[in-house]
């Protein structure tokens, strides 16, 4: 496959659960290593489309950019940038706005699923950032962007809308193509037919990857199983024991043939211990790396500014294009 | 009334019709002489609401500032600028769509009629175009914004973002306040009972400021009035005379009162030629001074830019402080 440009972005939630890095930040440095140009934006524009208290925004910003580095991310080997340092997202926005029709949004499942936590209104942040999403990948002319399924309807828009721009304005964006993770989806330790998630209001049920060994055997051992003790991988007839496995297989690297094999003869309160051991060890450097960095602040703030420095070099003389070929100049 | 700061913006439709003149670029010439800090804007990211051609919109934008400026805005008194050359617009738009509700935008009248034309479907930018008006004006914490009737309701919603950001992120924005036209509306030559606009099929129905002598004759001698032939002013029961009242007393600048006094004993067909007199004295330098700055593109794209330059520097600080509330920064 021949990706001439990769662009991903993540919400600046604060430190990653195990969703979050085996769902997406370590295929993002695997991609690094791939590809030439790659983007990774910390979205901070898309934060504000749910409520969001601007301390903990700002220290979000922080713990993500310090995990994301710490997971390996290279600045070096990609541009790492935080979204609304580059003007040119709300300016693409608004004029992919103007080639959107609004109930095609108004069907969208997220927006349908995301009111109904904002008193079934529902902000115009909500209803329009797939259209935001869509300018920032096309900001850059990107060929290709890493999904999860939850994301496939949004990239869809961004697809159409080039294709929109390119008939009506003529031929300018590359149709940018999915990447999908093939990384099974991580659960919930408490629900495991429910995704993991940062907002679960059971604290036991996510574990993020700069937890202390602690607090990871502690959410293990209260990990919902099932009431058969032996260790199978059946996702539908028994999700909450093929959900540890899953997590292990991924941690390890392994596949869940070699995970299951090793773990013959175990119970699964054995097993919930060697899958916290595999979980632990996988994390115990990333952990310590994070710490380090979130010490040093005025590094992060650094390495975010530089990155948008750079994505604003590619950015600038696209965008000056656009603008002509609208007729802004 | 101390008035601070004034913002008010056009959309780049080409020359200005009658009604454009009198209904607010006569009282944006006055308003420069009143107040120390005024920004007129040339608003070429909402024209993108409705479909037009990147030549066209080109095209409107130079011949919109040559007319504005033939009409004696003076870029040493306001600044004149186009609205796409200051990012902070579409980035602080983003923001107040956070705190926008949809189902607001949804009721607004305007989107209502707008979208009709759009196959009822409407896009993004015609829901939301009030949202970038309320961010045109915030930008520069504006104090007052000369308003026609038909834009009562956005400027209400912008004065209610502005309490809802100060309520959320700490007092920042003054409330901005109206300055209502006083000028009569100016209707169709066709059809009285309706606006008169650019868009009009009649090409009759729409008096250009830049119009020849010949043609403002010919338009006024085919306004529709009625049968009764004394002139006067009744413009429920008599709406066609007295349109060409209404325009005769805004180009001489007197009462409704006296004109019908002057008028005493004509017929309306005198009337009408009367009227296009009167018409083609006001603008007969208007009228050259626009030919004369048509010619020389290069010194209105120059004013747009300088305009910008300085509405920058305006924006800029401001913005800064928005994005420190909001956490971005």
């Amino acid at each position: 496959m021949v990706m001439d440009r990769i662009f991903s972005g993540i919400q600046p939630t604060g430190t990653p659960h195990l969703g979050n890095y085996l769902g997406a930040i370590q295929n993002w440095v695997n991609l690094q290593e791939e590809c030439n140009s790659v983007l990774y934006s910390i979205m901070d524009m898309h934060s504000l489309t749910m409520p969001k208290e601007p301390a903990d925004l700002r220290q979000n910003i922080l713990d993500t950019t310090a995990a994301i580095l710490a997971c390996g991310i290279d600045p070096k080997k990609c541009f790492l940038f935080r979204q609304s340092l580059v003007p040119e997202h709300a300016e693409l926005a608004w004029i992919l706005g103007c080639i959107t029709n609004v109930p095609r949004l108004l069907r969208l499942p997220q927006w349908k699923m995301k009111r109904a936590s904002q008193n079934n209104e529902g902000t115009v942040g909500l209803l329009t950032y797939p259209v935001l999403q869509a300018a920032d990948i096309l900001l850059y002319k990107s060929t290709h962007v890493p999904v999860g399924e939850d994301q496939i309807l949004h990239l869809e828009l961004a697809q159409d809308l080039a294709q929109h721009f390119n008939k009506k304005y003529g031929e300018f964006f590359p149709v940018p193509k999915a990447i999908l993770s093939t990384t099974k989806k991580i659960k919930s330790l408490r629900d495991p037919t429910a995704k993991m998630s940062k907002s679960d209001p059971q604290k036991l049920a996510t574990v993020n990857i700069a937890d202390s060994p602690d607090e990871i055997v502690l959410k293990l051992r209260k990990a919902v199983t099932d009431f058969t003790s032996e260790v199978t991988y059946d996702p539908d007839g028994r999700p909450g024991v093929s959900n540890l496995v899953s997590i292990h297989a991924a941690v390890t690297g392994l596949s869940i043939k070699e995970v299951l094999h090793q773990s013959a003869g175990l119970d699964t309160a054995q097993y919930k211990m060697v899958v916290a051991e595999a979980v632990i060890q996988k994390f115990a450097p990333i952990r310590n790396e994070i710490k380090k960095l979130q010490e040093d602040k005025s590094h992060l703030l650094k390495v975010l500014e530089n990155g948008a420095e750079k994505a604003k070099e590619l950015a600038a003389p696209i965008y000056q294009e656009i603008r002509r070929l609208v007729g802004f100049q």
